[in-house]
């Protein structure tokens, strides 16, 4: 017998598109002489629908495409994921479903049972938890079918207060009842860079547990801040892996399913950097958001710095550097190195570019500000002034030429407010807005692994905002590599103050630092989306009361 | 038996605060000779936590709090609402709960069952269903302790989609099989204008199905987005309203069991017209942002239009005349009307108001990007550049004089994106944006009943964003009266498009009034939390994706 799975890259609510993908696989796996293909959770809607999943019309829609697709599945049996009305008479309207689809007909079903809704999750928002559990019987063979959550019963998180099982019920204990042969496990299962080892854990515990191979498939590509990194993977019943599909790629790829029961053959894992799956994935979220939007090009404010500069980088690889352009906006307090270091780069990238200096809008701001702010000091408001004069000119240009502009936060600036609202926090997606700083640094010196892409200058300069003369990061913050260290325990760990500890961190320096980021909720409120790399990103993830007092 | 509600307004995470006030509310209870007082939901932390809720630190504040408090209760018993430790061994890490305090202990507790996990709540993401029921025994009667959804196992939803009976059990069928003498509910139930009636009729329903008085006690005030409208409710066994403590006010009132128990003296319910609702909620909305985030100060970009208008008046009321502070930012596409309007308004209301003609800046940008525009037809990006203008002059003012920008962007212009990022989009706190515009006509001839406080040519003028000459919003939108009925029937009813009608709508109009809120879902991300007056708001309480097609 073979089996097909088909990790694919699918576009919320484009159902055209996604019965296109599905279709040409079913298609593929024909022609490979497949018994059965297997597509990921949420296939037909796309992942994740969020609130389109409260309109009828929308379930309509899914409900429509399913039977579409199981009109191709001719000689061939299809798995696929999409939401199902609920109709018993009590409960969530819908359910998260898995359906069999074979010659014309949904022929089984299983309901997803474990609903994850924690970080980016929200599943019981939508979403009757499964109750009933069966197996599914299939060329003489007894397949458990599961959906994703649905075998973390167990799972350990980085937060030591979750308890290890988040769940009053094990769908796979129950289904182990029922003798199954094999596992299905059909996901829709974003990137952290910290999970991908304890997600193959998952599927590889499972299968030792049951003595049974475990096949998961999962989606690819983007969707806004949500990255699917793919690696579908065979699981033998020693707990082996057997094969992995691709990190962040469309793969549809089909095995004999002796083979894998035989356990023959484990090809082991496949180790991959932490660094290299980081820039995988933020490149590709950055091409999914344009190519999902229908944009093309995008805008980047180049400082000197190496931040902007590894958005560049970034965007360039997802884009193209035909599709990239950039503004360098030097004032009055800018180095000589700000401006030629942003050139290097876009010289090196063959990016265009454009230089405007803000000294005449900002000049004008002034004068028409004294008269109101006469007989103040200078503070913050003049540095804000110019970042946010920047940022018009970037929002001019990118609607001018209808290019998105890039945001350039980091997650150390993001979670301490350093930045400036409507200024350097402004664009349409925040690139490297969940890499904390000492990350950027890592990943700006792989970018230029083989050579020098980035500007040595920008890697090895200490970071300043050059808002005042003299200005350094350093002057408002503690190192880089302190504050770093106090905000991955903090914020990924959840770890209270006073247990959080490392080389130079002392008590005042944590107690200042926990002050920045919760007082700086609302600057983040406002802030672009953040592609997520992490295991707790700002943005949906971690959801905070702006008006507490904590 | 005398019993005590107690209606109050709590701070997130303010533990020094919310103790206080609790414990100020015993005392006065005491003085009362009172034998019982209730609190509402989670009062000892604030609601919503939000995702404080993970952190350990957190929690053990919670824990501690409710011991001091619980020292207090000496002769008296009482009611209050705190996150509890699931000490299962499986499951969500807390239980939201009831406890009931005596002499320095806890002796008794109950565990909400019910979850609301859709709109603006997300309690599934923290806490772990309640699944024993019994009832607390206390000077001879039976008390059935409930906490706010567990009585709201059958509830109407405006969006027919929805299930009636969105769970699938009743915690009030499980008590009742215990004989309750009485039904008390905490709350935390925030405000909607379209709700006040669902919301009362539940209390009816339930004292009439089970012939038991029911005592509801909500918590009032603001926390961000949710304004909680108090209004406590004592509903006899007939099913009447006994008593209602006040709107949007905080209360501790001690009446006597044996009157209620014995259904005399039925007051009826407390009607209050919705506009007057919808102020007060707006007033509190404004006024808890301020206070509970410390800052004292707002700022209003003033452009003669009715939406500034408004929110400044709101404003005055929330803060004060001293407190509130305008900017008028005339440019060459300013009518005369515009400045002499919003002059007026401000002397109206005797608030400090500055002039300046945004040319200068205008003409410096212009001049800036006239090498890079080259060839290029004026469009949009020369609105926009206004818009923006006005935006880093209304934050140099805020940031100067640490006043806090308040947004006017009506509900109608979100909806379909008629607005500028960072912007007149920009803000801290948008005051009327889940008020669609023919409701902002409404509030402002409310403002106006006493007398003209609002100038009648702000109200009766045709509206224009002034960004172009001779430009009025219908030039690009449908008749405010036809598109706020395709808005609501789309985003509070969640009606397919093929079935919103109505005077004046066509299939054609209502396309490209979807395709616009689809579009900009990208700026709504970006927008400030709004003052949530409806059933459907924007902002966490409505989350779509931002990729999608559909």
């Amino acid at each position: 017998m073979k089996i097909t799975l088909a990790q694919l890259n699918y576009h919320i609510g484009n159902f055209a598109r996604n019965k296109e993908l599905i279709c040409n696989a079913i298609l593929k796996a024909k022609l490979d002489n497949s018994d059965i293909i297997i597509f990921s959770e949420l296939c037909v809607p796309g992942y994740p629908p969020l609130d389109l999943l409260d309109r009828l019309d929308f379930v309509e829609k899914c409900n429509d495409t399913v039977k579409e697709i199981a009109g191709e599945c001719t000689g061939i049996t299809a798995i696929i994921g999409s939401p199902v009305i609920n109709n018993n008479k009590e409960g969530k309207k819908l359910f998260n479903s898995a359906l069999v689809l074979s010659e014309g007909e949904i022929v089984f079903s299983a309901q997803k049972s474990l609903l994850p809704t924690y970080d980016i999750f929200d599943e019981y928002r939508y979403f009757e938890p499964g109750k009933k559990f069966s197996v599914f019987k299939f060329n003489g063979l007894r397949l458990a079918i599961t959906i994703c959550e649905d075998l973390w019963d167990e799972q350990p998180f980085e937060n030591e207060f979750e308890k290890k099982s988040l769940y009053t019920i094990s769908p796979m204990e129950e289904l182990a009842k029922q003798k199954p042969d094999l596992v299905i496990n059909i996901s829709a299962s974003p990137f952290s860079y910290s999970r991908t080892g304890i997600k193959a854990d998952i599927f590889k515990n499972k299968a030792r547990k049951y003595h049974l191979p475990v096949i998961s498939v999962n989606q690819t590509g983007a969707n806004t801040e949500l990255i699917f990194d793919g690696a579908s993977r065979i699981v033998n019943s020693n707990g082996d892996i057997w094969r992995q599909l691709p990190y962040f790629r469309e793969a549809v790829e089909t095995f004999n399913l002796d083979d894998i029961i035989a356990g023959a053959r484990p090809s082991g894992d496949i180790d991959t950097e932490p660094i290299e799956l980081i820039h995988k994935a933020l490149v590709t979220g950055i091409h999914d958001y344009f190519a999902k939007t229908r944009f093309s090009s995008c805008l980047v404010g180049l400082s000197g710095g190496i931040d902007s500069a590894l958005c560049l980088c970034l965007a360039v690889e997802a884009l193209g550097n035909e599709n990239a352009r950039a503004l360098l906006m030097p004032s009055r307090y800018s180095s000589e190195h700000s401006v030629a270091d942003a050139v290097a780069l876009a010289k090196n990238l063959n990016v265009k570019y454009d230089i405007i200096n803000i000294e005449k809008p900002f000049k004008a701001f002034e004068e028409d500000l004294a008269p109101l702010f006469s007989g103040k000091e200078k503070d913050i408001t003049e540095e804000n002034l110019q970042a946010r004069i920047r940022a018009v000119l970037l929002m001019a240009v990118s609607n001018k030429f209808g290019c998105i502009l890039l945001n350039t936060s980091n997650k150390s600036e993001a979670a301490v407010g350093y930045g400036t609202l409507y200024g350097d926090m402004a664009g349409g997606l925040s690139v490297i807005g969940d890499l904390y700083k000492t990350d950027i640094y890592r990943l700006a010196n792989y970018i230029n692994r083989n050579g020098e892409i980035i500007p040595d200058n920008t890697i090895v300069k200490k970071p300043s905002a050059e808002l005042r003369p003299g200005q350094f990061d350093t002057d408002s913050l503690p190192e880089y590599r302190v504050l770093d260290s106090i905000l991955y325990q903090y914020i990924e760990l959840q770890k209270p103050a006073d247990r959080i500890s490392g080389e130079g961190i002392d008590g005042a320096t944590v107690q200042k630092v926990i002050r920045l980021i919760n007082y700086n909720e609302y600057k983040r409120y406002q802030a672009p989306p953040v592609l997520r790399v992490s295991s707790k990103s700002f943005g949906d993830g971690r959801r905070m009361p702006l008006v507490a007092r904590y």
